[in-house]
């Protein structure tokens, strides 16, 4: 199937058939596409959590303004937020580069001084922003790599995001919930999966200019 | 090419080969696949500049920290997120809703009156970085869909904005510059290309709940 097909054939999946599980290899596949997920700088301010537990999942359920794909669905996805990034994140990436590519630190220290820089300047807030929008560009990454393995998703902002950093034991650490991902099958009685997409005509959301 | 060898052949490409092009094949794929891009409540409040012309992109390139690809790739294109976001967009697309899909109103009316509560009560500050979020979406779509069709890119954050916003004529618009990718095919001279890819552990990035 091309790809376009595959985007067509997604859609934010409401029912899930709760019979139908991933296979240990989907998983996998899914999980090593979000570590290759593209993020700024290379810094993957961000975490997946993977869960099928029932009850944390009612749990997380009951937060979720009811929506039954988060208990429904095959895998639950938690993609976090890193926040209050600092000097210590910076020191750690560039000790991965080290250990990964050996690159001469006299060629790299440039771009070293410039994370260093970039961190120390702006404000935590906006950090959080930041490592935020990557959570973004993984949530694209995973729903586009699911169509391509012919998993269904339904990308979530829906839920209390503090009641699911309460439920994850994340209170105590330097992330934040930002985005949930069910993924599994969808149910054949779904009757959104047999919707037309609703999309702008192209030309009022793409301009060329020659 | 299986997906996670297709997500492993993408890097972030420094240097284009200034001949090669993309086919219009090529870019009528990834103009349609950044339309598919999922958005949250389907708003899509974004959209996609495609830019060929030399002279725009050298002023582009002169406020892009002089980073060549912005210049060299074969084509540039620049997501722009929507700032303002109001009743009448939220109208606009249950226009289109009802042009699409007809769905009897009565039935979609919790969902319209939903929309039109959270334009009204978040503040334009947050809904604009709602808006350049989802932008964050549509670039781990195009990233992923570019890798896939054989298409070498380049994320970039790392741009003045509002010159960006000046030279394409935005300041007039509800939409600002939020994301640069430049697209085309990698110089076999990139030395980037033949690195080892920095990324951790999955066992420190990805946890699963059982």
């Amino acid at each position: 199937m091309e790809i376009l097909d595959q985007l067509n054939w997604r859609y934010a999946c409401k029912k899930f058939d709760t019979e139908k599980k991933l296979s240990p290899e989907q998983v996998d596949t899914l999980v090593k596409a979000f570590n290759l997920t593209a993020t700024s700088y290379g810094l993957q301010p961000m975490k997946l959590q993977v869960i099928t537990n029932t009850d944390l999942r009612e749990k997380l359920f009951a937060n979720s303004f009811n929506q039954a794909q988060v208990k429904d669905a095959s895998h639950l996805f938690v993609i976090t937020a890193k926040t209050n990034m600092n000097q210590s994140d910076i020191d750690a990436y560039f000790d991965l580069i080290d250990d990964l590519r050996a690159t001469p630190k006299e060629l790299i220290a440039p771009y070293r001084a410039h994370l260093t820089n970039w961190v120390a300047s702006e404000s935590e807030n906006n950090m959080d922003i930041w490592a935020r929008k990557q959570t973004y560009i993984a949530l694209g990454n995973l729903l586009n790599v699911c169509a391509v393995i012919g998993v269904d998703s339904c990308p979530m902002e829906g839920f209390d995001a503090n009641a699911y950093d309460e439920i994850l034991n994340l209170k105590e650490t330097d992330y934040t919930t930002s985005l949930v991902l069910p993924v599994g099958f969808r149910h054949e009685e779904d009757f959104m999966s047999q919707l037309k997409k609703v999309r702008m005509e192209e030309s009022k959301i793409v301009s060329f200019i020659e």
